[in-house]
């Protein structure tokens, strides 16, 4: 890691410490603080088994022995894609983010519903290639696209929203690590934007499924923001820290790319019998599942090589990919 | 009628025969011939009863005796509401017309997400405020808001997602009307921008259960486009007429207001029992049910005291409002 960007991780942590609680425009408190602001004004159902700030919320299906899973993601115009993007790229990527959280609950996917915001000037054509290419990822993986609405905006915008099934009080959570799991990743990580993998990934959907029924699987979610943020929420809300190997992830590019690039889309999880998982997964899957570091008592600190690594995030408001 | 919106009208009907076919840009062909050139692409599922077409999709809830209702709502600045407007109110608009959809159904509101793209340069107070309004209209009718994401851009919007329960194969939809059922409307209509009262409605959850539970209602939508233009929609679904009467529609303004304005969020229903149902609603709400018209055998005809009514849709690609 350069001198330059443990500087700015200085900077960074400095405002996390002190600076926020006098910010006020989400431009200054970024899109993480922002959610973690608006979280406890969520509303509370007895039926609501697992509220906003996992993948999916959890709820229950009353009369049933299932949970059904619920998520949504927005998917902008120059900030998720580039303008120029081809359309079905643009609409596989909408639903595939909305997957790969569903896959990250270990539930099976079931009803998309699509939001589109588009310019007067876009062609119908686009529209329909968009279209294309989120029922064709739909298709893949059992999801059906039943609605959604169509408004008038500046920019393209498509709003994801889906939902999933899984037995009942077995969705896998952000809270579910314990000290001694091993730390493990469904694939390499990094330069995501540069490789167009952030276009064109596959929803782990299958390998989620195949996790969760193993019963060996401790916390899990996507990585999406980068896996140092990302297993930082894990850390977080199972009260637990980890220490990271460096040379063990699996990487496209440099370790700094790997740790907070971000939208992989690929899941990192906690086991606390890694062999016997990945022997099974090994049954199951051509691809690696490595032990990339495991669980350790010290909550929220989260160590790579034995140095403390800061946070950050991909942040939306805050990136210069955003503005 | 003005002489004016008569030749406008007609305009917008040689526009609707003739040249949508050679049009592209979402702009030139509006909103609703572009939902209805996509409802074609949407997915097929055996468990999905009613799909994109209705004020929401319907789904069987297997294993249950139950259906559930899905719908989604954009509410875009300088669109659905002005730019100074009081945050609270747009928070309570946005929801209010997902619930407005959920009854129109007949449904019990369950589960609401939201996805918010706002300017950096918000204040994280205002989005303290929307969500404030949000909650409030949750919940009075009993929805919990359970998710969403926050992302940039330029110009506020909020898309809301939202679930609702009803006892399976008796949601009522666009597709119920018969010949002969009475046409009738649970409160005035018109000059919603005008009076505010597109922000300050109160979604006909009451109402929309009460009507389903008696078993006298054929047909049911809510009234967002204007009663000339959603009416037609259960018309087309209901292969049949209607025939209305002008003194008879409670309007708020003039009786083309009443038709076109849109944004009234009353239910508008058909029963071929009105006498009875009249006689029931007034046991239970002190507001009228008038009946202002009558479903016929010419199908796709809609009629104000014997005259033909072109169709004129609130377009939000078209309107002035929306540029």
């Amino acid at each position: 890691m350069s001198a330059a960007s443990i500087e700015f991780f200085k900077m960074i942590k400095k405002t996390e410490e002190g600076t926020l609680l006098c910010m006020s425009k989400l431009g200054e408190i970024g899109e993480h603080e922002t959610i973690r602001r608006i979280l406890p004004m969520l509303g509370k159902h007895e039926a609501l088994v697992v509220g906003a700030g996992d993948d999916c919320a959890v709820c229950r299906l009353k009369g049933t022995s299932l949970d059904q899973v619920f998520t949504t993601d927005p998917v902008i115009e120059n900030v998720h894609f580039q303008s120029l993007e081809k359309p079905e790229r643009i609409g596989r990527k909408a639903v595939g983010r909305v997957l790969s959280d569903i896959a990250a609950m270990g539930a099976v996917p079931q009803w998309i519903l699509v939001n589109v915001v588009a310019p007067a000037s876009l062609e119908f054509q686009t529209l329909e290639k968009i279209y294309e290419g989120m029922g064709a990822i739909c298709e893949r993986f059992g999801a059906t696209i039943i609605g959604g609405d169509v408004a008038k905006g500046g920019k393209l915008e498509l709003h994801v929203f889906g939902t999933g099934l899984v037995p009942a009080d077995t969705a896998l959570l952000r809270s579910g690590a314990s000290v001694g799991d091993a730390v493990l990743v469904t694939g390499p990580l990094g330069c995501s934007f540069a490789s167009g993998h952030h276009l064109d990934f596959i929803p782990r959907v299958d390998e989620g499924l195949f996790l969760r029924e193993t019963g060996l699987v401790g916390a899990m979610m996507d990585v999406s923001d980068g896996l140092a943020t990302d297993l930082r929420h894990i850390l977080k809300q199972s009260k637990v820290g980890a220490a990271l190997e460096g040379g063990a992830i699996p990487k496209n590019g440099t370790l700094a790319q790997a740790l907070f690039d971000g939208e992989d889309f690929e899941l990192v999880l906690t086991s606390p019998k890694p062999a016997e998982l990945q022997a099974r997964w090994a049954e199951q899957f051509k691809t690696e599942l490595p032990i990339i570091g495991n669980i350790t008592a010290e909550a929220g600190i989260l160590t790579l090589d034995g140095e403390l690594v800061e946070s950050k995030a991909f942040e939306h408001f805050a990136s210069e990919y955003a503005s």
